[in-house]
């Protein structure tokens, strides 16, 4: 075993989009588990849009990562050494061990996950937060009804992918939208009934045309013009599921909110925040609802691995310039 | 009786802020009533913020007023012929009977009143759309529970003080916003625990030191700054209550959404629209529970008359610029 531990420090807070400078390796010594900690040696760390607003000061749902601290992720590790009951050598587990090679941890929030029955990778993706996120965010506060159209932007996404994949269960019609020919294809390929690129037509206009009949559920990943184009197109008593805003996080100074949220009230339709830490009792639900779809062949999952957590700041721009397909990974180190 | 027909039609419409020139005073003659159909002598007519919409073209939860008609708009009047068997000759009457002397109807939508239970120009405000408006959005959509904060824009308005003094009887603790020392008054009076003037300071920093410990209910009858200053202070599993936009409504170019939308997300929070017209079914309901209150000395009514139609643009501005204290009503014509 290395016996250096190389993290990822978080430098300076961004202003707008993280640039090089926002980041710093680190190489500390491994740690050593005390009495009901146990060590973790990190696999795969999961990329996700959330990380843009816990680099930012101020009240949010989490707290921010502090300055030189190393930066909050998702992972998926070994536990190499263990002075906890709960957690084995051997056992490879989920939690938020951070961008980095090795993490102690006293088991909070950490959970087993069984290498038998999917890659590892996967349970940062659709077994994971993403998976939980399209699972919760659409079926409890989007409540579709067979025969509704559920609009999904991100559809290319780790979580608007799955959301399109199990509107399509539900008996929906799953319209996604998506920037660019490649990304379209992978969501038309995952199974949504028609796609709207935004870099080829104007958000709204495709919208109006994929949507002909209106918008029952609106699941939105993205903001801005979108969210436009989806509240101008909503159907009596739509739900509007705000999952995320990715357009506008990098957005310093002019954050745009929608200007025609009063469709809402000409549509008696609402638009509701969720966050899928509430939700932690149900994941075990969910995950099994999940797996047993993907073994049945009706939820595809994918992921996009990446490597190596120096170059970190460049897999994250990817995620805001839309570069992944499916769920963005990074392989931290070999499971050796 | 006259048998002359004054009217206002909608001549042109309006971009941005009604001028005298979207109106138009016209003469017809008194129409004669067909069978089944009753003719009323008109003697109040509401002033609403949803005229503004009404005159626009375009998909609205009503169809648009069209251009030479008789401007659309709540009224009290009296039957003067009938040739309908459930509307006789002397019987009160509230009614769509627009902006004119004299309307035939044919007794869709129209319900009588009872001029010894209230002032008959009380039935186009608490006892009318106003007080439905404030009744069924605060308690079903935004459901309040005691020791909730509600706090409620347009605080002096008749929606609005309604709101404020039905969260006082539910319990709550209702904060107002208003425009100037003499609203502010006024919402102090009818109850409110605590006021904003927001022509005195700005709104998000009195929402702050109003609702130190932030606002479980927004019932939103101005959107924009306020809006925002009340998302800034959501608490967790808020509920904002869409029921106007009155400072958007003449915003003829730049229409601004929420720009701290996200806070619907973070708060696990949403944003609802209703249109009062659904609850139609449950008017008597609430007219009744509203009449109760009155009674009980909990719940205080009060209009705000002005003259004649033919200065209906003047009168339909005061409501933009936020001249009248409580419900604004036009006194047609005398009842003789």
């Amino acid at each position: 075993m290395s016996e250096i531990n190389r993290q990822i420090l978080l430098a300076q807070r961004p202003v707008g989009e993280p640039g090089p400078e926002v980041f710093e390796v680190n190489e500390a010594p491994v740690p050593e588990p005390g009495n009901g900690e146990f060590l973790v040696k990190v696999l795969y760390n999961s990329v996700d849009p959330a990380m843009r607003g816990w680099m930012n000061e101020g009240r949010s749902y989490i707290q921010p990562v502090q300055l030189g601290e190393v930066m909050r992720a998702g992972a998926i590790g070994r536990v190499v050494k263990s002075r906890n009951d709960h957690f084995r050598e051997g056992a490879y587990v989920s939690g938020m061990f951070g961008v980095q090679h090795y993490a102690v941890s006293d088991g909070k929030g950490v959970i087993e996950v069984d290498p038998s029955i999917a890659p590892l990778e996967r349970y940062l993706g659709v077994l994971g937060m993403p998976g939980m996120t399209a699972y919760f965010g659409l079926l409890d506060v989007g409540q579709p009804k067979e025969g509704d159209t559920v609009l999904v932007s991100g559809a290319a996404g780790a979580v608007g992918a799955t959301v399109g994949q199990i509107a399509k269960i539900k008996g929906c019609r799953a319209v996604g939208v998506a920037g660019g020919q490649e990304k379209c294809d992978f969501a038309r390929e995952v199974g949504f009934d028609d796609v709207v690129d935004y870099k080829a037509e104007q958000a709204g206009k495709g919208i109006k045309r994929a949507c002909p009949d209106g918008v029952d559920v609106y699941f939105d990943n993205v903001g801005g013009e979108v969210l436009e184009g989806a509240l101008a197109r909503l159907r009596l008593n739509a739900r509007v599921v705000l999952c995320g805003a990715i357009s506008q996080y990098n957005n310093a100074d002019s954050l745009q909110g929608p200007r025609n949220y009063m469709a809402l009230l000409v549509n008696r339709a609402r638009m509701e925040g969720f966050v899928v830490f509430d939700y932690a009792k149900r994941y075990g639900e969910a995950a099994q609802q999940m797996a047993q779809w993907i073994q049945e062949g009706k939820l595809e999952a994918r992921e996009h691995v990446v490597d190596g957590i120096d170059d970190f700041q460049k897999h994250l721009m990817m995620l805001f310039r839309g570069e992944n397909f499916g769920k963005l990974v990074i392989k931290v180190q070999n499971d050796d």
